[in-house]
């Protein structure tokens, strides 16, 4: 059912490309079209118009669509041969390289839209361009985009349209992206101070300001000591390594391309690289012992430190980032122990995701193997079909609901991937449990088991939060910037009516940093109500407000969330209240 | 007076080495001899040989030193030419590189030691063999040496030995040396699963296994709380920067060789390099906001991952690593702060030395430039003077008791480095206090002083605890392994008398865990001698011992330090001792 109503969309929205560029060669005759596909929001055309469109032309392209469309004609489609295709775009350089560039001997279809417009296109389309009376429609950018993304190419101009069934629809989903842009993290982050970028340092190595390192500091130790409890032992292992390293874990083959290298193999002695995951590292405290049945399972967790050599266009705020911080993890175990330690690391991500209030938003990825692609890979099939089984009876005795992603494993096993979209709909996986049972082989992992026979454990990679980064990115978008009291940077804010109060807020400052809060002075001669909209801009979650009136009678006002604006309160059942919602984690 | 000791000794035992040599030439004539300098606990001998020495022959070596000593003979120093001298020494090719490598012209001189033994030396020695007569030696090693350091060389046989002024003063270093061997970091730190390093990841590269990053743990969080008391503000800055960063900071001038650097400036579009301090990482957050006098002082730290690209011979365990973890801070502030600040920085320095114990081995060093290397500084000769006389005023003034390091400065300004020395006498520096002028205006830092102008603040460069990796080796040495209960990776291990008592044990260790407190459990089927033996061989700080007597009873028996064996004892009871030992951080 989705996934008719899905094709249905795509084709509506593949139909209106062909509208857009009737009303296109209609306003302007010059012009050159190119391709026009169907996207998530709606669909663009490429085209080539020495007139440069701006938002000022939109609203005409818009009617001149609008009285294509009123016309009612058909889509028709007729098949032609390759020179006939040529002759009817004879003077259009680009659908000429196209036509020339499609098999010899088949047919060409076009797509005529009434008698005075065709374009070369495989389609299907809708019948008419009645049934797309109903469907909404909007420009909203022109952008420049190369002939087929070359830099070599001419330039063309993009223009972006949303479509959607109804105009109901189309609204929504402006509003939509109109509300995710407040919440954007990238913007939001950088206006409450808690990141920022430099172009000196570099594309994707966010900095973190006070505020922000101040949240991640929190989600750290939360995690690093949930684990503890869940018997996860933290070790600490270097960044980097020499090549010797990835080529026995086999990242030198498999991984070289997104590693940061420090010397030249032909030229120096010793070449390091710096660590894209922390497997090998970690091994190295299984390693250090030797180890048998009764010490299984092992967990060890790390705070760790993660760099990996992305493409400069591909970096975004904190989602997309050359170094991050995460919390990884390996478990070696025996294969009786494999089921019940896997479903352990899933409860603590879930437990993790919903104390962050992340949960709802996420998914599930069972992702797999590409055979296709065995060269990415390192094992045998045999293996990767007994891994994958093994991932498949654990995912279903668990009743994880997942989808598939073909291609998407590690190259030493299957993944169990947490996804999570962001607030313009964008999917990134957030956490990751993996089912490896090739790496302990080539690291020399071994335990005695009961018949006093040597064997490989299995091991579990996992992620059990998100890169830090990535998650403070999802909770800014989130919460729109204002975090859960137990992660909010400043915590409370303390706010004079007037000078004559200063030395009793400075009182109440110091009792609630004290009391451990995470507490701020405003005593600036300044007015209260531009006192007040400035710490709600930083979205900071309680005010405490003091005049006159309060210090003559010891008491507070308050403003926050959570409670209702108060005044004439005890400092000290404020604060009580302060510290169960802290304690509790709880969320907005 | 210390001055004349320390050159009377030094002579001395320089006229051992002679000693030595005619010992050596004695019982094996064939021997070359090379250089024999005193050093710090005695003096060697590099000889060519073709017996190769070892511990069977010093017994022999050491008589005869002594049968050359009881007659009593005369140092007489000969001068002769530098013909003379060839003559002397023809035969010899060592001695023959070394007097043709003396400037022509003038006398050179032979130290006679009896008619029937000489050497090439420039003195001076003692006047006759009858002043060592009660200085004690004692040969303790021999290794291979290449003649003059190089590879391309002969291996000569080293010969060790230690000397001092009397028999006394040897046994003392003798035994200091053991007990400092039981200690040393790189051996125990090792046994006690503290950490470990492999060959495969690299020298220097030091890996923390659970308990040694459990210990590092727990510093950085007290540090990072301690210093949030004392108003500092956390940021977290990626570890690696583009050239561009370098350039601007002085560090691609001054501190390329030490900087691990990823990619070639003449080929890739951008250079990156792992940083080796945080210093203008963290200006970014001053800079991400206008500042005015207001704002200042601005005090900024960082749990800072660094990496310096040493030469693999001068990696040593902990101390000398090529990537480390410390608390790095900078603090912007008006010149009228700067002394109130410096002082604030040295106390909380000295709190955390006191901590963990380590003040009393701590000594001061005022680190200034060298005006005969300018080279190796940024900034004018009047504006060295300008900052070293503010630190010297500052020093004074505290009444710091400092020692002054020429050509010890930072490239940007003068230093305080708190020097600490390890369990074998050698320093090194673990905290560091710098006063800058001169990288805020490198960095455009400007704050609008009260008179409206823009001026740039004064920089205080400092950490406040040294690297974790290096303090945990000297906290190591320090308490031989036996870390103050706050710090202990397991504080409390629970053993079991006999599997009878497996689930009262269980039950204790629960509890333990459930109070946050780290605990072990033992419950295997072995002796309880063969357990609690093991366990102490961890330097786990209480044991508890249950038994049917205990289960019986409802109680627990103790082993541990701070109490003697206590059996009897309830558990709350013992529970509420450890928190308030935990709490207030007591050393042992």
């Amino acid at each position: 059912m989705e996934k008719e109503k899905n094709e249905k969309l795509h084709m509506a929205r593949h139909s209106l490309a062909h509208i857009l560029a009737k009303a296109l060669t209609q306003l302007y005759p010059q012009t050159k079209l190119t391709i026009g596909p169907a996207i998530d929001d709606g669909f663009y055309y490429d085209i080539d118009l020495d007139v440069a469109l701006c938002p000022e032309h939109f609203g005409a392209i818009e009617a001149k669509m609008k009285e294509i469309l009123n016309k009612g004609e058909a889509f028709v489609r007729k098949e032609v041969s390759k020179e006939e295709a040529l002759a009817l775009f004879a003077g259009n350089p680009y659908k000429e390289e196209i036509i020339n560039e499609l098999p010899a001997g088949e047919a060409i279809s076009v797509y005529y839209t009434g008698d005075d417009f065709f374009d070369l296109c495989s389609g299907p389309h809708v019948e008419s361009s009645r049934n797309l009376q109903n469907y909404a429609y909007k420009i909203h950018a022109v952008n420049g985009a190369y002939w087929r993304g070359s830099e070599k190419n001419k330039m063309l101009q993009r223009v972006y349209v949303y479509a959607f069934a109804d105009k109901k629809q189309l609204n929504d989903y402006v509003t939509m992206l109109e509300e995710a842009r407040k919440r954007d993290h990238n913007k939001l982050g950088r206006e409450l101070g808690l990141f920022t970028t430099v172009d000196y340092i570099g594309q994707g190595l966010p900095i973190l300001l006070p505020n922000g390192a101040k949240v991640v500091q929190l989600m750290q130790r939360f995690v690093e000591d949930e684990e503890e409890k869940r018997g996860w032992l933290l070790t600490k292992t270097p960044f980097m390594a020499k090549s010797d390293l990835y080529k026995i874990s086999g990242h030198w083959d498999h991984y070289r391309d997104g590693m940061f290298v420090m010397g030249d193999e032909k030229k120096d002695k010793e070449v390091f690289a710096l660590r894209p995951m922390t497997c090998p590292f970690q091994y190295q405290a299984y390693l250090n012992k030797a180890r048998s049945y009764k010490d299984l399972p092992l967990r060890y967790n790390e705070t760790s430190t993660l760099f990996r050599n992305e493409a400069s266009g591909e970096m975004h705020g904190l989602i997309r980032v050359r170094q991050f911080t995460i919390s990884e993890g390996h478990l070696m175990c025996t294969p009786e122990q494999l089921e019940q330690e896997f479903k352990g690391c899933l409860e603590l991500a879930i437990y993790m995701l919903k104390t962050l209030g992340l949960y709802e938003d996420a998914s599930y990825r069972f992702s797999q193997w590409d055979p296709e692609n065995r060269e990415k890979y390192i094992g045998t099939a045999e293996q990767w079909a007994e891994a994958q089984g093994t991932m498949e009876k654990i995912l279903n005795n668990l009743e994880i609901p997942y989808e598939i992603g073909v291609g998407e494993a590690a190259f030493y096993g299957p993944k169990l991937d947490i996804q999570i979209k962001n607030v313009f709909g964008k999917e990134d996986t957030l956490i990751t449990i993996q089912i490896d049972q090739l790496l302990a082989e080539k690291f020399g992992m071994e335990y005695t088991d009961k018949d006093g026979q040597k064997k490989n454990p299995y091991i579990i990679h996992r992620t059990s939060i998100g890169c830090y980064e990535r998650t403070l990115a999802y909770l800014i978008e989130k919460f729109a910037g204002a975090f859960p009291l137990w992660l909010a940077p400043t915590q409370v804010k303390v706010l004079t009516l007037t000078e004559r109060n200063n030395d009793y807020a400075a009182e109440i400052y110091r009792k609630l940093r004290d009391q451990g809060i995470r507490a701020e002075l405003d005593d600036r001669n300044e007015k209260v109500g531009y006192k007040i909209r400035e710490a709600m801009s930083m979205k900071i979650p309680y005010l405490i407000i003091v005049g006159d009136e309060e210090q003559a009678n010891n008491t507070i006002s308050i403003r926050g969330r959570g409670f209702e604006n108060k005044s004439g309160l005890l400092f000290e059942d404020f604060a009580k209240r302060l510290h169960e919602e802290i304690d509790s984690k709880k969320l907005n």
